[in-house]
């Protein structure tokens, strides 16, 4: 590889396949955010923090930003995904950025997606303004992975039409919600909903959402409400997080959001959806818009770490080459050396395999939001899609900036050099929007009911019922431009050895072999065990490690499958075949890490196992000249990267 | 395994194994460090972070703390071993552990490693008591790995007796030296020697140290120095890291650290070591404690993180497990999730493997600082193992941490859980004290050169010579409890199928195998391209993985190793017994975390190697009912740990 003839770039081309179909809304970010205003700082007190956050959160408007992913009835542009890809540009301050998801996306996407029209007009505009700061206030101390036992009550009391919402105990307190321990005035409630049932009890519909005034004007907490805060944070402290405690909080009956479930006057209750569960899972699916969101930020992290690093380690000199015949004595630049190449290239090879998987996802979110007609089984493999893409991307995050800080030294401890308040910030993402390890295994689950049935539904034991009336086939279902990875799988020369590692259709029909293989053994052994009568939980969670393989195989073909049809809109030749390389250190890394999978289930041989190593080395060295441009085609502007690492310092120093 | 009796611990013999020889050190700490002025603290600014660290330090002075690694000659106790111990136990505030490191460890280990008696009665009563705050001036900008380039001189002027210590260039400035942003007051300067050759010009003699005043009894910065702050940091906010610059600063000659080189008045230098790169070596090799420390503090962190997360998942309740014949419906605590114990105890059980490795470490470093002889192979052999135990200790810590702010969800992000405090402090645990990476590769160049030759002294040049000129045989060393390892090897059943995957004998020599063989073949790797004539640079640069890798599997081998000595040090049968348990669990995580490796190379069968991850998921099942009671033994203080969700919170909120 690394003999071969340099390629020359074409970098607008780059940019713009990177940039994609919302190019607009990135370039829009590139203009306006920008200045002393926007400026990554550290070092803050919690309260300078907040109210930085809160005056750029403000300032906002006027740059069409809020209104991305409002519906055109009440101003917005009704461009979901506009909405999303907004989100992720927002790296300078990721503080800035969750508190804008907390606002538009949350609070606002809940009103939206939850409430009916009355509810658009009357809360919609001030919530793009931010004259109406809010919360969405889901989460429970005792609750957060499983919402549907949220403890909060909703009681509908026909004599006033009123709701009466009530924090029955601690378990059941409102915990990290943003925009909560400051700056809300209202909050989106999910709560168990009851209504009389005529003879003195109570009819149970589940989990529904209220809009509930939590201050006044003035900033106090309204009658019957408590609100903690949260306190000092790891990281994205200019987020307000709080928690929130109602004391019998009496709420119009007109403020239940209603698209999903209403009560009448009367205290009749009536819902387009009958099935309770299925109920609950549609109204959480049209949420869904915020774990995507959250990969995408991840991923801005991620690119800015990388950007950061890559810069650094390609000035950096340590240690020194002694002469040889063809030239004298020097120090080293770090990126030369194998070890560094491999802390950092694979992980941007990764990297941008995400942001391609991340663009067709985001499309696909926003194609959904257009159309009339409600496709279940898209929804679900939207949802589930989501679930892993979030859980995948974020962990990278986490895991690459760690490696960005190492491969920086003691310059990447340093807070002037971005890299700390990344690692900080981009942290909770693992965590929030749903705990990475409970996403996968929804994911999971939806692979193994192929989506048939609302997953989400399903709890061990109905997952178990489902498996054991099933003969269990996986359908392997195309993410992305279908008819070339079809094309590509159709010429490889199958399983055998013959086929070269670099041969795009071998490493395809591999990823697919291996989702396929896991997700079928895992079938089995859920319906063997179902059939000698053990426990389902107990099956279930001794399969655990089974069913978390079975979620990141699936979504490492996912992110393939988006790799290979990213390079095929790229336009310039040279430029494809960079990608074509840089996907080929994406597959093979992945290949490489789970090479023990490949082995003991004869894939791989293990000569041909070690050559996947070597050929990972290789691609290293080989892509190695091309890794700061790489970078640049992030398009992050420097003064988010903000790091002086990266911005000259060193070949400053080195200059002089 | 799990369906095995329940076993009836012995916790103070526990206890007492863990503390070790320098049990009475630890109970010291556990005894002083309490109260307000050494509780945690999160969200201060830097610099009343500062002042609250400093006044800690202070307060050292009466519990004998700081006197432990000092000459009884000055009033110390001469107890090398006490003050690494004392350095780890004091993690309620990791900015106090490394401000007593950078004064009584490098500052004053540097005066008491490189100078004589003169220096010792000068300077080393100020420097226990913090009369005379100080910095370790090692790491430049442009070099800190590579220590023998650092580009600050001092040249002797013999018209004056004095040496000039100056900065040339902006590489030379020192970097992220401790206590020199705000309180020291002199610095143990590392510069490159100079005398007068007679001749007009200049004899270079390599690094040396010299005592250089840095501020004036006001605080001023002396004339001739420049003092930068290296401001905020991603943790550590407490001590002062700063740059220094020396503008021709004049010290007198016998302020040269001059216990491995001299400079007579005249300019006449002389030394007791010849050869000047082993002279240097020598002299690094006399500061080896502060990376011995940084692995015990590292350690410390780790627990303290395990302690939180571990007693948080024993609590906390998540999801419902159905009901079934034998109990009713319940929510299921976290640390029953077999994904949940997979992510904590393989973590856990590496931790006690680390501990006893730790104390292995501690004695051999206590024992040659009280031999009278030198022992070349033995530094060099500790220095090496140094080296390693760091890297592998740090980055254990950096990825456990991180592993338990996620196991706690959204509770680990708040500050006030400590998580984010421990994980903040350490991140840089993996870089100072030596690059993991550059570390790994000393002790693979150690293992490759059997400490035969100083292995510092090689360059890859000098190491692929090195290698050309001999017949390579890995001499594996044991590290720990020798006869009884052997005993355990000679009973086992050797490389066939036939050993249980629990049979010690099995995996000690698994593991002595897999080093050795790594080990070999990139001698023969690094022998044979030098024969057909590769530039040697290249040739290490693409066998770096390898080298890497070397260095790992023999880490892993003296961890192992060091763990059954310990167990074998315990006096309880049944503690022992659940030690046994939790060693199989480290070693068989090492080995499923590498079967790759053992499939490659034919050292376990497919169906073997899927038995070691079932045997895993085993053995964490077996041991949750223990996990409270293994972190318990730690023995760190609740004061220290602080954390609301690990002392209670949570069984009270669920009480309720």
């Amino acid at each position: 590889m690394s003999e071969q003839a340099p390629l020359k770039l074409d970098e607008a081309e780059l940019r713009g396949l990177l940039d994609g179909r919302w190019a607009n809304v990135r370039e829009r970010a590139r203009d306006v955010i920008r200045g002393e205003e926007f400026a990554p700082v550290y070092g803050l007190s919690v309260e300078e923090h907040r109210a930085r956050t809160l005056k750029q959160l403000m300032a906002l408007n006027g740059t069409g930003m809020p209104a991305y992913g409002f519906p055109g009835s009440v101003g917005g542009a009704d461009d979901v995904g506009a909405s999303v890809v907004a989100f992720e540009m927002l790296v300078a301050d990721m503080s800035l950025m969750v508190k804008m998801g907390v606002q538009f996306g949350l609070f606002g996407g809940a009103v939206k997606a939850l409430g009916t029209d009355e509810h658009h007009q009357r809360y919609l505009p001030d919530i793009m303004s931010v004259e109406l700061p809010g919360c969405f206030a889901m989460t429970e101390t005792g609750h957060g992975s499983d919402v549907q036992s949220l403890g909060t009550t909703a009681t509908y009391d026909p004599d006033t039409e009123e709701f009466v919402v009530r924090t029955p105990n601690e378990h059941a307190r409102k915990d990290y919600i943003g925009n909560a321990a400051r700056d809300g005035r209202m909050a989106v409630v999910f709560a168990q909903l009851r209504t009389p049932d005529g003879d003195g009890g109570l009819v149970e519909h589940g989990v529904h959402a209220l809009m509930v005034p939590i201050r006044d004007g003035e900033g106090r907490p309204m009658p019957g409400v408590t609100v903690e805060d949260c306190g000092h944070k790891a990281g994205l402290n200019g987020v307000d997080n709080g928690r929130l405690w109602f004391d019998d909080v009496r709420v119009p009956r007109t403020d239940l959001l209603n698209r999903y479930g209403d009560v009448a006057a009367d205290g009749t209750y009536s819902s387009p959806i009958e099935n309770p569960n299925r109920r609950f899972f549609t109204m959480l699916g049209t949420l869904i818009r915020g774990r995507i969101s959250v990969a995408g930020g991840a991923g801005s992290a991620t690119k800015a770490a990388l950007a950061i690093a890559v810069r650094y380690a390609d000035t950096r000199r340590q240690f020194t080459r002694p002469a040889t015949d063809s030239q004298p004595e020097q120090e080293v630049r770090i990126l030369d050396y194998l070890a560094h190449q491999r802390k950092l290239l694979p992980a941007l090879a990764r990297t941008y395999g995400l942001h391609f998987a991340q663009e067709e996802l985001v499309t696909r979110l926003h194609e959904l939001s257009r159309s009339e007609e409600r496709d279940e089984h898209a929804q679900r493999e939207l949802e589930s899609r989501a679930a892993g893409l979030k859980a995948v991307a974020t962990w990278h995050a986490t895991e690459t900036i760690q490696t960005c800080r190492e491969a920086c030294g003691g310059a990447g401890y340093l807070s002037e050099n971005r890299i700390p308040q990344l690692k900080a910030d981009s942290d909770i993402f693992t965590t929030f929007e749903g705990d990475n390890t409970v996403l996968l295994q929804q994911l999971t689950k939806g692979l193994l009911t192929n989506f048939k049935d609302s997953f989400g539904d399903l709890d061990q034991l109905g997952l178990a019922k489902f498996m054991a009336g099933k003969v269990f086939e996986t359908v392997i279902e195309r993410t992305a431009a279908i008819p070339l990875i079809d094309r590509l799988i159709d010429a490889s020369p199958g399983r055998g050895e013959e086929a070269s590692l670099y041969n795009r259709g071998w490493q395809l029909e591999l990823l697919e072999d291996r989702e396929k293989h896991i997700i079928e053994g895992l079938a089995g052994r859920l319906r063997r065990s179902r059939k000698d009568g053990s426990d389902a939980f107990d099956v279930f969670n001794q399969a655990q490690d089974h069913v978390l393989a079975a979620g990141r195989a699936h979504m490492d073909r996912v992110v393939l499958e988006a790799f290979v049809a990213g390079i095929d809109r790229c336009g310039d030749k040279p430029t494809a075949k960079l990608l074509n390389r840089l996907c080929d250190l994406y597959v093979l890394s992945v290949i490489e890490e789970d090479r023990a999978w490949f082995l003991e289930h004869e894939r791989l041989s293990t000569a041909r196992a070690k050559a996947v190593t070597q050929a990972v080395n290789d691609l290293c060295q080989g892509l190695r000249p091309y890794a700061v441009q790489l970078v640049e085609a992030f398009g992050l502007r420097d003064e988010w990267l903000a790091a002086p690492i990266a911005l000259g310092a060193e070949q400053q120093r080195q200059g002089e």
